[in-house]
């Protein structure tokens, strides 16, 4: 088992990363304040994974509440986290009832908003069992929901106690799920880790092939990098922490154009990725043979290079509704290059044209 | 104008308190990191305050959007919380738009609860128009929404960039609303500070009367009581901060029991801190007479002293859904003497069945 440690000023959290770990309760007991939590988790997860962290909890004297919700990135919503506060009302939880999240990011969003906000904020653990969830989404704080509008434009920044990462989880993860985790990872190589995008072109078939020893080195590379990103600017005021959105303010408008859901958040980041990179090349910065060796990552990693064909201007039109947006002018993320990426609201049109039509794909 | 400093650790901020600040837009402009608002009021406020604070802005270049609520405590609800954020999305308002609550306890805890989620959390101000907003709940950052299962269970801590306390808004509000601010003051006595208790004592009558100095001093002096618990204890972690509940665990029975909007809050804090006293007098603690000195202060106010006839089991159910309770047990606020509060979850049955059962009215 790796640590990764989170020293964030109010409060330092650890991040566990390794085998087998949804049986580890003691990683549990010593940060729950009061011997009773909710375990909230979906319909598919609660199948493969409920049993054996309940089961050891309550081995380790806890009361568990289990809290099933409905699966999927559309249950994302208030009806879904009013239904999560009926339970935990009816059930009378408490200010010292910690809520664990068991699931991907969706229901880490979820219940972490639900922890920020169910009687005014109570202790929250998240345990991911997505690679997407593991490497990006459950470490950092950020919870909440969509709204018709527009994707997390409700949530709040809510630490966890600590995360456990089971690499074990991975396993049961369809193929495609798989793929769009490794989008994340590889974006962490992309804005500042020029070696650890090396070692993924060296690696990204044995992840594909679900390794255990690749895939935990690449989580806990992936937990490393967020982390210090997190620790330099939590509340996402200065800049550092935009950069992690690499491709997410076009693959934002990829899941909105296409109605969320349609396409896996990770390969709308994978696409998005591309006409980042795209729109950087055509301001003259990262090489076009860099661009093409960023793309034929994403393909080795079973990730869409090409984006939907929505139209420039609906593109523009979705990228506008984003939280990045500042003084009505839309924040991009672009790359200097492999390793080096970089926050502007100074893109020429014609750049940004280029870059998404280059991208768009055919059919 | 007076200044109270709430000396937060993460970020000081002041609450102005005088008269006609209400077209001080100087005081809110060196406060907004951008110069766009959003007003949010309800129906009632937007007739009597919103023009003069709109005009102020506008006419300081501010760029004003108004956001205009129904009115009432029952509206204090997800579905209102909704139409605001949809409000916002609509025109577009980004992370640095400042939300300002004008307006009583219910457009305060609606709007800080909207900044503490908008886009997860923008900047925020509140302008409390009503003596319950200006003496409590516009000051220590709760915010939040009620549930059809109990008041104010969903909501965050999220402070204000700063507070504007008018007082001569107060000239507008009706009586009964004034006196349920007045609950909120007396309890400041009552929980910490005797000779405020004894200033009260002395100038009820010019309170009711709304001498415009003695309003100012009793918000000051509330603020100044209040800010003073807050820094100690900002999360309620402590147990300072619940002190701040004196006769609200028994208020929010009465006002639950009746169904929320029947009696105003502060009427059922008045009512409870009643049955409080009671309470405590019955375990020893607090003398009769200093009981009947409460009464008698409440009575001037034009407060009821006594509580509906709910019976006592539908009392302690119903303080059993409550942010108060720890490890399956009601915590109790009680009196040692007028000035000098604690709080404890030991309460014998007896003590706790008299309490109630000497405060009830008998109509």
């Amino acid at each position: 088992m790796h640590t990764v440690h989170v020293p964030l000023r109010e409060r330092s959290y650890p991040i566990y990363i390794g085998d087998d770990l949804l049986n580890r309760a003691d990683l549990i007991v010593s940060h729950v304040p009061q011997k009773r939590v909710a375990i909230v988790t979906d319909t598919t997860v609660a199948c493969l994974h409920l049993k054996p962290v309940a089961a050891a909890l309550e081995a380790a004297d806890i009361d568990v509440m289990p809290v099933v919700l409905p699966a999927g990135e559309q249950e994302k919503n208030w009806n879904t986290l009013n239904s999560l506060f009926d339970a935990l009302l009816a059930r009378r939880c408490e200010r010292k009832t910690t809520l664990i999240a068991l699931g991907g990011g969706v229901i880490g969003d979820i219940t972490g908003f639900a922890a920020a906000t169910y009687l005014r904020g109570v202790p929250f653990i998240q345990i991911p069992t997505t690679l997407l969830a593991q490497v990006d989404s459950s470490v950092g704080g950020k919870t909440g929901i969509n709204h018709p509008r527009g994707k997390n434009m409700i949530g709040a920044f809510y630490q966890p106690l600590t995360v456990l990462a089971d690499t074990t989880a991975l396993n049961t993860l369809p193929q495609r799920e798989l793929s769009a985790g490794l989008a994340e990872v590889i974006k962490y190589g992309l804005i500042r880790d020029f070696p650890f995008f090396e070692w993924l072109e060296n690696n990204i078939d044995a992840l594909m092939a679900r390794n255990a020893q690749a895939l935990a080195y690449a989580v806990q590379r992936s937990c490393e990098n967020k982390s210090e990103v997190v620790v330099i600017d939590e509340r996402e005021e200065h800049g550092q922490r935009a950069l992690l959105n690499l491709g997410h303010t076009f693959g934002h408008a990829i899941e909105a154009g296409l109605g969320f859901g349609t396409w896996l958040h990770g390969e709308a980041v994978a696409a998005g990725m591309v006409i980042a990179g795209r729109v950087s090349a055509a301001m003259g910065m990262i090489s076009a043979s860099d661009v093409a060796r960023v793309v034929a990552l994403l393909r080795r990693a079973a990730l869409p290079v090409s984006a939907p064909a929505l139209g420039i201007e609906r593109y523009i039109e979705l990228m506008g509704v984003d939280k990045k947006v500042v003084g009505g002018k839309i924040r991009f993320i672009l790359l200097r290059s492999i390793g080096s990426a970089y926050l502007t609201s100074d893109v020429p049109a014609d750049a940004l044209s280029a870059g998404i039509s280059a991208s768009v794909s055919d059919e």
